[in-house]
């Protein structure tokens, strides 16, 4: 079995990273499930060098959000990575190094340095959590600056985050290069998230009506439906089942995320994204028409 | 004479950067006085390899500011830093690779990734330029990512920049080290500035207030005079110079740029500032008490 290196420091980080060549990046907030463990796979394929880091990160969550109960298991997880091997180092972030001059939950009250993809983050996830974009470009950025990753990868699950990290790449002229892999579904289909085991069994099978939604979408769009037409039939399916509460149901385009609302914008395609409660547990979901992030 | 690289792309610079070993960066807008100059010799004291970057750069231009009126003189820049033969590139950005979704002045309506110093970037400079160090910080960030220095070399005379930038390169875990240089003053004691050409012979010698004034305070310091009174003093002397306004003059810990208003503020030194506007051209200039930025 391949031995994990525990990098705990950024000078530890620094250290073995001038001791290897190309390395493969999978950020992660832990709580590891397969399709963490797919994007790991995925990413030894493409580098010798596996470096996944471990980190809930503050800035990502408004006071109103799970940070305090957010499932944290570093030692499983770790224990999960070793199974696999494929990884060659474990990074786990200290917060005063990441934040040195400290991190609060409420936006207004931050010091210290952001990164904001201004013109993506403010639709689709971004609508109701104003300020999450910025959360996850602010620390996959450090990420990056303290890695210096050949490749970084992340899951299509969360779509927004894919379009808004490539665009921050290129925006800022950093070498890594992103790379988006599908998304991992239980045998029934539903998405994998950390967030699922917060569902018992049966909001579980609840849950699937979303996907089959998306699914739904997909068969539309192979039909050549109109988009306002498709979206609507979406809803409609989703309002269908009365234990779902649905947020949105989006169709964007996949490099810029303005809204498609008639066939000539879906000349790149469309990215149809959803998303719903059940008992208070928030699930998204995604599926690509005609192209890939 | 050392020949300089002119690198236009950020493939070139790219390419160039592998063939060498440690780099001294100056990022300029061009328009070079010896306050650049020196800059860039001190640079070559650092490394073998200098690279001086020379973009006008629009994000950190109000709607209402100079962008279009900036001077612009690469062709004799180029020739001023070949005559100092200590520098082995230029690199001059192209905006449509530096900000690939265009830029407007009108912040509102900017799309792209930014970076922000919040905590650091409101006051002094920031009242009354409030998305001034938003640009600087997010052009210096591209230009550190293109350019990956080892050290990034910045006058004094910008000393809230060289405050905001040295806590970005913490804050984002980047390797750079910023090395900041005292300011260079023409012989009569006038900060240098590329914007002093907008100035006659007299308005110069106006301008000089605002250096006696810091003189003044830097004295006062030296006599252990109340940090309130010491501002107040040299708001007095600038204020008795008829032709000249007053934007501010203010006192503040070289760190954290609080303001400081008694003497146990002044632990770490303290960083005396002032902007003055003379026939409508603005002059900033400082003096560090105490202390290093």
């Amino acid at each position: 079995m391949k031995d994990i290196k525990v990098l705990k420091s950024i000078q530890e980080v620094r250290e073995w990273r001038a001791e290897v060549g190309q390395v493969a990046f999978v950020p992660t907030m832990g709580a590891l499930h397969q399709g963490h463990l797919d994007l790991v796979k995925k990413a030894s394929e493409l580098c010798d060098n596996v470096v996944v880091s471990i980190f809930v990160n503050p800035a990502q969550f408004a006071p109103n959000e799970d940070y305090d109960q957010y499932p944290r298991k570093t030692v499983q997880d770790i224990e999960l990575l070793k199974q696999l091997n494929a990884v060659s180092a474990v990074y786990l972030p200290q917060k005063e190094e990441i934040y040195p001059r400290g991190i609060v939950l409420n936006v207004e009250e931050q010091i210290g340095t952001f990164a904001e993809v201004k013109g993506l983050s403010h639709q689709l996830e971004g609508a109701i959590r104003p300020h999450f974009f910025r959360g996850v470009a602010t620390i996959v950025l450090k990420l990056f600056n303290i890695i210096e990753p050949t490749f970084a990868l992340f899951g299509q699950k969360d779509a927004q985050q894919c379009v808004v990290l490539k665009n921050m790449v290129k925006d800022l002229c950093l070498k890594v290069k992103i790379v988006v892999c599908s998304i991992t579904r239980s045998e029934s289909g539903l998405a994998l998230s950390s967030r699922n085991q917060y569902l018992s069994e049966e909001q579980k099978n609840i849950g699937l009506t979303l996907y089959k939604a998306l699914v739904l979408g997909e068969k539309l769009f192979n039909e050549k439906t109109d988009p306002k037409q498709l979206v609507q039939k979406v809803i409609e399916y989703i309002q269908s089942e009365s234990r779902v509460e649905l947020d949105y149901i989006k169709l964007n385009d996949p490099n810029t995320l303005e809204e498609i609302t008639s066939p000539d914008q879906l000349k790149n395609g469309g990215l149809l994204s959803g998303a719903i409660r059940i008992g208070g547990v928030r699930l998204i979901d995604n599926i690509c028409l005609g192209c890939q992030l």
